[in-house]
């Protein structure tokens, strides 16, 4: 089997980040780094991709948003935030919508990326979360920015942008215990999200801190579709002593639920209250309005461009290393609405 | 002033597609017709654009999609339309939201075709429906295809996709009257999508086949948006003699002037039936779901998209010319749900 450049980080004992850049011979490894790296490539025989290494030098203004996402306000979220970026660095943005499950998904963004001849990429989760997407972006020496969720910063040291979804799912769960509820069900996501890993615990670790044990029965594993919402809340209602409260994992889900609620003749939120996540217009524009936690999609994509801009800048040495660069956080903010603004009637 | 396009087009009695033929040497035009348009630009001293000229020869294999719409299930609809047909045909695209309304909108376009020496543009409304932005585009001789409301083609020829949205308009309003409602009213969408007259004289030609008597009182004119359905179904429903039935102009009125209803505590279908436009995920997650005309966005789009690509390798000669290309049309059909299964109470 081919060397990769995992291999070749993993014999050296450095990241894939520092392989690449001694690869492309960048300024910034010490000696000692870039005689190790090429040390471990002669052993290992490994040989990086040179067509792609020399086209990422080339001077291109247009960077690529590389996405999966069923979510059309989330991709458009994205999409204007990148684009005001872009707009005022005077780059072009072309999209590249892909099937991230495709077992041939880091073929088809090499492809890409060798094609278009992009200057950089941003990319969003799922793909930004996966790692040999990540790897093979690395090994073709494109800049990439992503966007991950998360608050910590992984060991491989990509220029990310990091969503706080965990502390935002906590304080939800926390605002619902805070409204008296303490049968508090959750509707996940997609599980190669790691947005719904993060939320699960986040919600785990409100119930925790408020003496609520955590029922696995209340948790009903989905997808970040209205139907999930649907389906989940018939499936939570329907239980011998079905929840009081209902923390979905975005909004749409939680649209799903009110509509199951409305379906069942569950009045929300007299007997039963629902929060969402993300903020998108749905959650002002159901009945009623949704408690959410604010994600500020256009401010995270236009950060994320600018940070790639910068980065692309700096690799091609017309701007200083901006010593920002690298990580950029943001939390999701509560934002309290009717959904959950009723106690529920006791019983 | 400087002649334009349109001059000389005026001038020697031709379409400015023809003109553009002239100046571009294509072979399609009689040469009687070469000579009068040859001797129109000596008049006038018109001088095209001859950078633009060259620019558009050149191989690339991106086009660009051009639009101005804050209806973000239209928007992906219309993207992903247009992408599948990019990765059949080998393409990229670039995304250009932009704003009609702006002065400069004919620079902004132009400084962006001529920057990303794009292939050719597919163009939505309302940018598709202004004469001026079509002429730049046409003296600049980049290959578009643009998407309008309506079923008659224009003089001018362009490359066209015809929505007729004039006799899904009168088949929506003539459901409505067949279930026994002749108070109902109309929510208009932007005046300036020829989409919003379209589908308003749609409903007046129902009304009228239907012996029922058009009042302006009746017609709120608003904009896009669920805040215009919120903010028209108020008005309407306050009215001395209110409507038993509205027809919003798309989807998201529709779902607006549902939650004025809610809000106002009428009925929604007993009291008032309320009808949408579009079929887009927003009709099926209502309570209750949305009767609605179903555009199919995905497949104008990519039919646009493939118009497109082959007028693009019919210019370069690389495939012989389409004889089918040119015009194609869609025609949105009715879907009925709960939103107006009901006939309202009689009083």
């Amino acid at each position: 089997m081919k060397a990769t450049i995992k291999d070749v980080a993993h014999e050296a004992g450095v990241s894939i980040k520092t392989v690449s850049r001694v690869i492309n011979k960048e300024n910034s490894v010490k000696d000692e780094t870039v005689k190790r790296v090429t040390q471990a490539i002669e052993k290992l025989g490994y040989e990086p991709n040179k067509a792609a290494r020399n086209l990422a030098g080339t001077r291109s203004y247009t960077i690529g948003y590389v996405y999966d996402n069923p979510n059309a306000y989330y991709v458009i979220g994205m999409q204007n935030g990148i684009l005001d970026e872009c707009r005022e660095q005077g780059y072009e943005l072309v999209i590249h919508p892909c099937d991230a499950s495709a077992a041939n998904i880091c073929d088809e963004l090499g492809a890409m990326v060798r094609k278009s001849q992009l200057a950089g990429l941003v990319i969003s989760p799922p793909l930004s979360e996966m790692p040999h997407v990540l790897e093979r972006l690395t090994e073709m020496a494109i800049p990439f920015v992503r966007i991950i969720s998360g608050s910590f910063e992984s060991k491989e040291n990509y220029a990310s942008i990091y969503v706080h979804d965990h502390e935002a799912a906590y304080n939800i769960t926390q605002h619902l215990a805070c409204q008296g509820h303490s049968r508090i069900a959750f509707i996940s996501g997609d599980k190669d999200h790691r947005s719904t890993t993060e939320r699960l615990n986040g919600y785990k670790a409100a119930l925790s801190d408020n003496d609520i044990r955590f029922q696995p029965g209340y948790v009903y594993e989905g997808r970040y579709s209205f139907e999930t919402g649907v389906q989940g809340a018939k499936q939570l209602l329907q239980l011998d002593n079905p929840p009081s409260a209902i923390f979905a994992c975005n909004d749409e889900i939680a649209a799903g639920a009110l509509f199951a609620a409305r379906l069942l003749g569950v009045d929300v939120p007299v007997q039963l209250a629902i929060a969402g996540f993300e903020d998108s217009p749905f959650s002002r524009q159901t009945w009623p309005k949704l408690t959410t936690a604010a994600q500020p999609t256009n401010d995270i994509a236009r950060e994320a461009a600018s940070m790639l801009v910068n980065n692309i800048a700096a690799q091609r040495g017309t701007r200083a290393k901006d010593t920002r660069i690298g990580h950029f956080h943001f939390e999701p903010q509560l934002v309290i609405r009717e959904s959950t603004q009723q106690p529920y009637e006791q019983t």
